[in-house]
């Protein structure tokens, strides 16, 4: 199992930075090939200091190669190039495997 | 779904930090009640930079109340308590949920 984490900086502007997510980026990435699941969820801390991310996409994937083989597809670059376009809070991206 | 991500800088020793999680942390973590699912994966990059994290554990509640209570249980105390005696790297932790 492989998972890319993508670990969104706070936005400027949360509502847009939703309403993005929600109505384009959510819908490319779920068409990346060889994605076996995606989540997105919104962080919190566990006291009142505000968490590092804003939000965590993980899309997971069933090997290197797959992970692989998807972000360098038309699909997988598309979500990629997207996230410049509304991620002005930044996006930090790192894989995790057993 | 309330998730607690623990992201694990990288230690200094990572044989000892491996042998210490694998030997008496994941027990630990995995003994906090109302958990439902535990995962904890090495992290890589997708480039050749080194990943901002060593670790990510992450532990599956189904609701906040449970992860409260999970986490303010004899066991979920003692499993963060052992989080200072081997993570000399630093553990940054926050909550995923939808």
């Amino acid at each position: 199992m492989h998972i890319l984490t993508v670990a969104y900086g706070h936005p400027t502007d949360p509502a847009a930075f939703d309403a993005h997510y929600d109505q384009t980026h959510r819908g490319l990435a779920e068409k990346i090939p060889w994605l076996k699941a995606f989540t997105a969820l919104k962080c919190t801390s566990l006291d009142s200091t505000p968490p590092p991310y804003y939000l965590l996409a993980q899309l997971t994937f069933d090997s290197e190669a797959d992970l692989g083989a998807g972000l360098g597809s038309p699909e997988g670059q598309a979500a990629a190039a997207d996230v410049a376009t509304f991620a002005d809070g930044g996006a930090t991206m790192f894989v995790q495997h057993d």
